[in-house]
């Protein structure tokens, strides 16, 4: 991994939307029928404007994302395990994940897939 | 994320099956028609024979796999952050990888990704 990686530079920009609680800076990396399925296995987001909405909405909670891991590139994704911290909730709470982004030619994202459940939510 | 989950008793199966070294036991989680992409992007490896096949190579290294983060379960997956440690490669080798495990109605694994690229191995 490089951070000169457009995938890799994708990445870190996800986080830094977050960070500056930033729903349009999240939503510009995705294309305009890109999907997002939060957590994997339930109704997918479909399209850019439908996707803006969804992280508005999530960054209403004032998570902040910071990687646990490199970055994994491999085909058209990338794969990393990060740390959502909510600090606003009773006692904080974190929740470990794992996305999964997969690229158009164009480098923007087509589909995004969110692993975690409710055994991945901690206080701390 | 409890270890009494079956799909996480999966996973933690098959890190055993490396430190055993037991292809047999790797290739018995999967499912008669089960796929492996690893790493993800190449051609998938298809069928329980050739999946055995493929353990039976990758373990002659000597690879052994440690969880590097907690496995996250979401819908019919896992995901789970892990490095697979080859000590006789000169110098040591390490390698960050990424498995995504989709499962079956019966608890076999349907198919599995793999998620790493040349940037993601490194010695140690």
């Amino acid at each position: 991994m490089t951070d000169t990686d457009p995938k890799t530079a994708c990445v870190h920009a996800y986080i830094a939307a977050f960070e500056a609680q930033d729903a349009a800076a999240a939503a510009a990396l995705f294309a305009d029928d890109a999907t997002v399925e939060d957590p994997f296995g339930s109704e997918a987001v479909c399209g850019r404007d439908a996707i803006h909405a969804f992280y508005a909405r999530a960054m209403q909670s004032g998570a902040r994302l910071a990687l646990s891991g490199p970055v994994r590139l491999a085909g058209d994704a990338a794969a990393f395990p990060f740390t959502a911290t909510v600090a606003a909730a009773p006692g904080g709470m974190i929740l470990d994940i794992i996305d999964v982004f997969r690229f158009g030619a164009d480098g923007k994202i087509v589909a995004m897939q969110a692993f975690w459940g409710p055994g991945n939510v901690r206080t701390g």
